[in-house]
């Protein structure tokens, strides 16, 4: 290992990526996890919950812009939109960059949170500050189950299928989100690695299938995330993403006002072009 | 770091990837490079040349398959293709896919081509063994100045731009393959990474601007290179890769009967639609 301190994440997968820090700046232990905040050289400052890292001042918007501009503008008039997790806040400032929305957040960990917003401020941009915005603190399963019919979109902005993630992943918990969707509602996950974690990948693709007519996953760059290609999936009742025209794309972002730094008109259609081989794993 | 043998390559912008490693299967110094085999858990077999991995059995293919079939495509009639180092063999073995063409590939070190030959067997497949390949061990600068009007394609297939290998990037070498090159040839050659290699990707593509009237930088994975995205560039006389229907590039892999696992009509030309962030640091 070369000098200095290192934040090293290990894959069971015999993969490890590291990077060499300038500061460690908080440690914190939740009820529901650990958490950590790192400021390393090449990701800027990072949070890490039960040690794996989540989101990076440099690499955030890569993440959140695919988790949100793709499902909200597949959507032609998203309003209610509920986010589950997503405590940085990065993805509730890419819902409220659409200005005809009123989103509501449900994340289950208050100090996830208070410590990004005390730490990695720019992630959330001040959203958690907007009158439009309500978050609530309270389990996301829970408020699914009981709030029917309500949204136009939901987005699972969660950690990856470990432990108190894991139903968030499961086909009881996407029956539920169907029933809290409008008629012609849309869900948008993280969908992890497709190159490291296909068996989950293709675990959460073959639940959201038994529930919603139309499953799409697709690509996007996180750097700080190992392998640096992650996956999402739209799952709809209605709209499908692939269907939406480039132009109606640019005259929507340009309308809203929305220059986003990864998304565009382009690459909405170009991450949902699979390599042979990881459509392969989704056949 | 967890327990096991790892290998770990660090780059000088403070990150860390590291392999549990099978098994270090051979080190060799040659007069131009040090040179190691190692068998890691994740990647399988892998070629490091000074410390730096280049190529693994396992995601090989993802590289070749772009740095060749993207311009072999572009190109209608490719026969005289010079490919540059390149001496694990993959990307003479994608040349030869393509029926038409009689490669001569020019690699300065022998050592490379037998270590990966008795190593590494999977990536060539048989390719140095292929009649139509000829393989010369010598100097590609050299080589290509002194064979003016010879070739339709040329592959640069390198190590990065340190040391050695400094000069296939600077306009000195791009002017003498442009004299090389038929009037409607084209060059391409791998690009670093787009996320951590941003200085060398520009300089790259502005000695390529200086010489070629088209010039296109393409993206795709490499999930053992760092950051896990890589990117090529052609620069070519006559011929865009952007403006090559995707019927046409499915009826020639129907005709050649190539089956890419990771390139395809549509992968063709998604590759070519880069991010905001990363097209305005070629802008």
């Amino acid at each position: 290992m070369p000098p200095g301190d290192w934040y090293v994440e290990e894959e069971t997968f015999g993969y490890i990526q590291g990077v060499l820090l300038r500061e460690r700046l908080q440690r914190h232990r939740s009820p529901f996890q650990n958490m950590e905040v790192i400021d390393s050289q090449l990701f800027g400052r990072c949070l890490v919950l039960d040690g794996a890292l989540q989101t990076s001042e440099w690499d955030e918007f890569m993440y959140h812009e695919m988790l949100v501009h793709v499902p909200l503008v597949t959507h032609p008039d998203a309003r209610r939109v509920l986010v589950i997790g997503g405590g940085d806040g990065g993805t509730l400032r890419r819902v409220l960059d659409h200005p005809q929305t009123e989103p509501i957040q449900v994340e289950i960990d208050a100090s996830v949170i208070e410590n990004s917003q005390k730490f990695l401020p720019s992630i959330s941009n001040g959203a958690f500050q907007n009158p439009r915005a309500e978050v609530l603190i309270a389990d996301g399963l829970q408020y699914v189950r009981e709030h029917p019919g309500e949204f136009d979109v939901v987005l699972v902005d969660s950690t990856d299928p470990v432990g108190p993630a894991i139903p968030l992943f499961e086909e009881p918990f996407y029956r539920d989100v169907y029933k809290t969707l409008a008629e012609d509602g849309l869900l948008a996950a993280q969908s992890s690695s497709p190159l490291y974690m296909v068996s989950d990948l293709q675990a959460q693709v073959r639940n959201l299938r038994a529930v919603f007519p139309i499953v799409r996953t697709y690509l996007g760059l996180v750097p700080a995330y190992p392998g640096g290609l992650w996956s999402y999936t739209i799952a709809s009742k209605r709209y499908d993403p692939v269907r939406v025209g480039k132009a109606d794309i640019a005259a929507r972002l340009s309308r809203e006002a929305i220059t986003p730094r990864y998304y565009s008109p382009d690459i909405h259609h170009a991450a949902f072009v699979l390599p042979p081989f990881i459509a392969e794993i989704l056949s």
